[in-house]
């Protein structure tokens, strides 16, 4: 597997152009620096990101282009420096792997949010010391700095574990910023990989937690999911009854939409929180926010959040529905993704990998 | 003075459309209910929303209109059952007059949330007993249920607090529900009445404030009012080396503007107040949101908060600047006033009322 540099040759799926779909290509993962981890990644979860980065939907993507941060795997080797892993541990790389670790909010734990440039994103993003672009965790394996690589607890399984790294903690950390607890009142809107995570997570924060959604359909599924009420957006005489009731709503609807209806569901201090990416934000007459309403959005976790909601979720069982694809179903999985019809995450066993394309 | 019915005649100036301008007219203030004070006006502050309400800008007024909501004077009679204020007090009523007093946001000093119906504004309400229209401070005298009615610390001078009673607890109600205080970092936008009062108190809360202004002519203003900063907005350099730095942006701007420029001047967790009336903000993106970044809007204060402002002014001297005007004089005010040509609020002296139209 090593060669003489000792880079390691590795298969990935990305795209090389934004109309090209995402297919088989080899990259070639660096060889261990005296602070880097080989993780043989296990399985992978398809994030929208993951999407609209193939594609290039928000113009920042270079090519070829390797999506994945939800990554699962084993450490298979580590730099003569490692101290925080060891082969055959089961680990886990989210979407970042590297930031400064020097600035006031890299000493903050908030490495997501570093000063010097911004954290490197697991793909699409180019490694700090030599600009090499990142590949993600469409691949058989990856090399990261051990800091930015995560504890997988025994009790959670791997497949499950995997959309913990972006869809789990992009609803944890605002619900741990704005202290959601027993007794706390959450809506969840958007029943996604993100909202269905929410849900999950703010119940099992203790909150009683309302599922938004214009669709019945969704009732039952929110029934399962663990919440305690479903409120029905296009059901107006509900949602003028439901006016000032909430502590928070988690805002994951990844499209462009008026996020009014949602102001007005909160509470005096209440907090809408935009996880999802909806870009501009239609107009907002300002009068609704004057009863002390919130706005406000919310990235990932940092890393000791992130591990502290990994332990988390193996402390209260805490685990996404998913669905666990091979690589080369990856186009059918983005078309599925895309009509909403995935209850609630894709998974990739990375197995599949070794079948060949 | 008091009728057959205990009733009030009273000199006032109002509009009776939105096109007549302000002018004398007389009114009747109710006799006095068991817990009623009545106070007769020394000093009315002139607030933009009085203008607004007098031309019916926002649709809701009716008329006859009496505007005023920054009332001070002195207690000349009460009721049987008044035990908080007594005949010769130095006293203030600002932008509401009642609440239900009962519903959670009363039960919680948040009477200017009230969930029965909302406030009872001083001006262009109804009175909750008898549904007769409230009319504002531009007149002799006013009769409020005496928890309404504020005390006016004898270090104050009258004419200086009157503007406290909106501009003053407007700026002071954000600072303090935010915690601005000694090493908080604060950017105040818009230089005006509120904005003016907003440089005061955050500065004698301890923190370090910023004004913010497009117009470099505003920097010798900025300093002479106790700001420790000056950021001219349309210095893009300047702008760009003070992303992620300040804590608060207290917003006071009155007119439809993008938000973002303010957003951008944010630490993470730090919160832009929306005081102004803005009506429909324009489209924002809310990647901007995504780094923490907080955007809320502030109303006036509650009764206690409103007293608590009070006393702060008169212990740390934090006094509005003013200019006295003639209640004959409301027309040039209100012209000057929209020309942004006062340094910072006008006040009228009620005695001129005395002098006829």
């Amino acid at each position: 597997m090593t060669t003489a540099t000792n880079e390691y040759p590795t298969r990935a799926y990305g795209a090389t152009a934004p109309d090209s779909g995402v297919g088989p290509m080899q990259i070639t993962r660096r060889g261990l620096r005296h602070d880097d981890v080989l993780i043989e990644i296990s399985h992978c979860g398809i994030c929208h990101s993951d999407l609209h980065s193939a594609r290039n939907d928000w113009g920042r993507s270079t090519y070829p282009i390797v999506p994945g941060h939800e990554i699962v795997g084993t450490v298979a080797a580590t730099g003569e420096g490692v101290t925080r892993h060891k082969i055959g541990d089961r680990v886990a790389i989210g979407c970042m792997v590297d930031s400064c670790m020097e600035c006031d909010h890299c000493a903050s734990d908030l490495e997501q949010y570093c000063l010097d440039g911004g954290m490197t994103g697991t793909y699409n993003g180019n490694d700090r010391r030599d600009g090499s672009p990142t590949f993600g965790g469409y691949s058989e394996r990856i090399v990261a700095r051990e800091e930015f690589v995560l504890k997988v607890p025994d009790s959670l399984p791997m497949a499950e574990a995997a959309p913990l790294l972006c869809a789990g903690i992009t609803t944890y950390s605002p619900l741990r910023t704005w202290k959601v607890g027993p007794g706390s009142k959450v809506a969840v809107a958007g029943l996604g990989g993100l909202g269905h995570m929410g849900v999950k997570l703010a119940a099992a924060m203790g909150a009683e937690v309302t599922v938004l959604s214009r669709s019945e359909s969704k009732r039952a599924d929110a029934e399962k999911l663990g919440a305690h009420a479903f409120l029905n957006t296009a059901d107006k005489a509900a949602m003028k009854a439901a006016r000032g009731t909430f502590d928070m709503v988690l805002n994951t609807i990844p499209v462009r939409h008026d996020v009014t209806p949602y102001l007005h569901l909160l509470r005096i201090d209440g907090v809408q929180v935009l996880v999802g990416m909806i870009d501009m934000m239609p107009e907002l007459h300002t009068g609704v926010l004057l009863g002390r309403k919130v706005l406000t959005g919310s990235g990932i976790g940092g890393l000791a959040e992130t591990q502290e909601m990994l332990d988390f979720c193996a402390a209260k069982g805490v685990l996404p529905d998913i669905e666990v694809i091979a690589m080369q179903d990856i186009q059918t999985a983005y078309d599925r993704m895309e009509a909403s019809d995935v209850k609630y995450r894709f998974v990739i066993d990375m197995e599949s990998l070794q079948k060949g394309p």
